[in-house]
């Protein structure tokens, strides 16, 4: 199974990439976490894109904040899926770097997820490597029986509370 | 290798579907192309969202417009990998189809692009694809070749033309 | 006379939802409190919509935030009345919740209140069923009278506090 | 059957204004049309609303753009239900007479509907009438099964087209 | 001198208008201060702005948030200066109620200062008094010196605290 | 009576300033129309500012687009009443101007009208000429009367069309 | 005298970049003109950037559009001064370039202008240059005094047309 | 070499305008701190900025807030390069000081940067000395590298941590 890459871009995301480490745990995808900054470190970024397909990566998950090029630049430098996490915080509340990360050019692609989605860039990615992979795909459909099992109990709960 | 849908909410988001199924066919990829609403026929979007992965899909891609809900209906009934275009057009140019598609709750992702966005979608999927089919990542590399040439000679082409 | 669903996509949206049941209860309206997750049961939430006519509900108010589906969900099963509250919070403040309950295509009407507008979704509710229920009508007249009476009553204390 | 008024700010506003009497006239609805201002006939305005219900309305679609106060100045007057459409246009497409016709203070609901959703306006004040009304229920529940055929018809044309 | 009236939609905007008649108080500006929401004691808001002028007041201020319409209804009622504060907090942060205020219809104009503007909204109603009135005027002079003087003041101390 | 100046930030906005003259010269009141830009020639505009109410001005009204600094500039420089009209078109449709203009810091009071309202600030200048001018006051009352009628006819024309 | 770059990121933004290089040529700048994609060429404008100091330029100007990462790309790559044109048009009219542009992370600035501001830039290029270069200075005082005189041309002109 | 001011609104904008001197400080560039406000003390504000070339100094900071308008009201004045910090907090949270800072007028360029961005104005306006001060040029060059190496012992240190 290939590796998934949790990008930020810079430490202070990392409240964001934890919640798709342990995501991509929980699915046992081999994860590997890095902090690589578009704008700090170009060249790292840049290189770790391109090499990505060739180091085992199936998918890159990118965090950033702010005019947020980081899932942008890995798009521009690699073929495989690139997901962007927007992250909130700051004056205008992540509207930025949603604005940043989903109005991509044609030709470069990045799959952007909500404001501080870290839980769901991590299940496109395992959803991605599930297109061939039926064992991970049997298990994110028991998570929706058990998200929806969880839902429908707190209903029942919410519906008597109420009734009484 | 997996089929592609390109399903719109309204038969008027065919200019942007039309983007899409281009691309697709570009690379040879089997597309199906739907007009499932969620909202005028929500049981015919839901079932094919529920026996997409069956039917032998590997990817949806959703268009649509205002309240765009029908990527995160399709994302609700499947795990298959849903891409979201929020269509433009309307009193809000795609700001609300945009945060409609975007901003979905933790446990269902839509991979969202551009407002507008048919042919980064397409390329989205096809990557996706080509995360396990090396002749299709092959292509795209090959393709951002041709881009970055055709960037390069117009970039010649004026470097000149304001020289002299 | 017919009952009041008040619909929450997730239970984190009760502190809304128990503003719309307390005025309910106080127009003495039969209430029936339910979370029902557009994404996380849509079967559920399609089932409910669809059968509601039939079990009796005259009216239903869906309370849900971000890119808020509920309640077009529901209005898209069933053709009674569906009330939508746009939930606050997140990073948008509600103005994504707003845009995905309001923006509805032609066909599928959601009559929308304020962010967070538990109370008035509520009223609504109730200026619904007293369309054809004089007692209920009267009710809501003696309570504009009793707002009334506060207004001025402030407006009486105000005037005095700043005249001294 | 209760009347339902269309009114509107503005004359300009017509184009919105017809597409809901059309509507109600669809569903043999009896009508009145209305140019009556919040701001240039306030008490013309507040007359109308504080005697409709008297007058044998049901309920109260008012059409208007800007700081679009029509549909909160009616509902200040009475307790009938009052739908707002939100007109757009101008400099903020919409924007402004959203805001200004959704966020009303506790104890004074509008029910809003899309910018320039004239049909849904005047759909909705069909389904507040169907509460009560089995047969025009039923009229609502044909229109959904016909809007469906014509999705789903429109659905076998384009996927044909594409397969091709 | 006329009279100026700061008027409240609602009790809770108190801390914005006590900033109004602070700056009233301190230029001898005779005020009352009143209660009046256009949508829960219309008539009484109706019939204060129809006898204001006849009343002795020359100019007044109205302080409200979400869909403030109370400028804008005073405004309606009356061919005096009416002077709009949009009222900040809430889910929009006052962008509600600065259009709701700002974007008045041709013919019935409010004069709308900053959000939460207290202070600005009577400034703005003595400077309108000053018209006509010499000692005001100066009076207005006066405070702006003293403004200047107070930043002078804080530049000297800056520039020489950085300077060390 | 006192003059009125209307003044444009570049001649680009005279179309909205001239529906300000318009207005001022229907009510007969002395206008003097100017172009000075705060930006581009800053000292004669606050010149002009600095020794408006000596030159005979009662209020200024300033017309500016962008980021609209004109009104500002006029009222940092003189402590008559001065009416911000913020000007539309542009890429944020007149969103800048009007934040530009409205968002003062407080002691420097701009009575911001509509975008692009030039008719409602002449009218906002009349009602401040008013205040102490019965005729100017008994004018716009029938002004008022006037636009009324207008909407009560259009009221009756399109009440009897929708009859038919 | 050191050259000045204008890269575009498409040679659709070409409208706005020759705007500067019209200003450059006036001020008899040096300038070279590009077509550099972040996406689409990212080593070529990485190393154009990383040597543009050693090959004579002073200050680099990037037109970009949507996610408008060039400007950033560039500024992360080098030390001279970088100046940034959000390009408009697109569903959001450039707001999505003005903050992808202008919200950059500490340490690496751009200098953004207005929204297709191509004449800014190019004075802003200039206006660096200026610091060090007594005659370009001289020129843009000049510039200055000539625009000057041109809007107070059209203030005698507009002010006598409307006197008459 | 050049000075550079650092100007404040108000003394409010202290925390923003000293990130710009600590920067500034640690590159050894003559600073002077100023409050100067645009419209509490327009002619000292004007007179600075004019005077600001023979004074001595090479590049300008403005910082201020809500209608920021002293970064244009400084440019308007002078043709040294003006760097605007629009700063945050107040109901837009710095949307209003960004519009009102970057959306200058043709003839006048401010080089805004992000919103509350102390530290990025002084880096650029070191940028702009370093054009002409290699070694300036070099310290640049050092920060940047040093600044990436942080980054890059972040990522070691968390790549390690998350393999664990």
């Amino acid at each position: 199974m290939g590796k998934v890459a949790v990008v930020m871009g810079s430490a202070s995301d990392l409240p964001v990439a934890e919640k798709a480490v342990a995501v991509l745990r929980e699915y046992e995808v081999p994860v590997e976490v890095r902090v690589l900054s578009a704008h700090r470190c170009p060249d790292e970024a840049r290189e770790f894109a391109a090499s990505a397909r060739e180091s085992g990566f199936s998918c890159l998950i990118a965090a950033a904040g702010m005019a947020a090029h980081l899932a942008g630049a890995l798009a521009a430098n690699c073929t495989l899926p690139v997901i962007g996490i927007p992250c909130g915080g700051g004056a205008f509340s992540g509207m930025d770097a949603l604005l940043a990360t989903v109005q991509m050019p044609s030709g470069i692609p990045v799959a952007t997820v909500a404001v501080d989605g870290g839980k769901n860039a991590a299940l496109l990615a395992v959803q991605i490597l599930a297109v061939t992979d039926e064992a991970l795909a049997r298990k994110l459909g028991e998570a929706r029986q058990r998200e929806k099992a969880a839902v429908l109990a707190k209903d029942q709960e919410l519906m008597e509370r109420f009734q009484g």
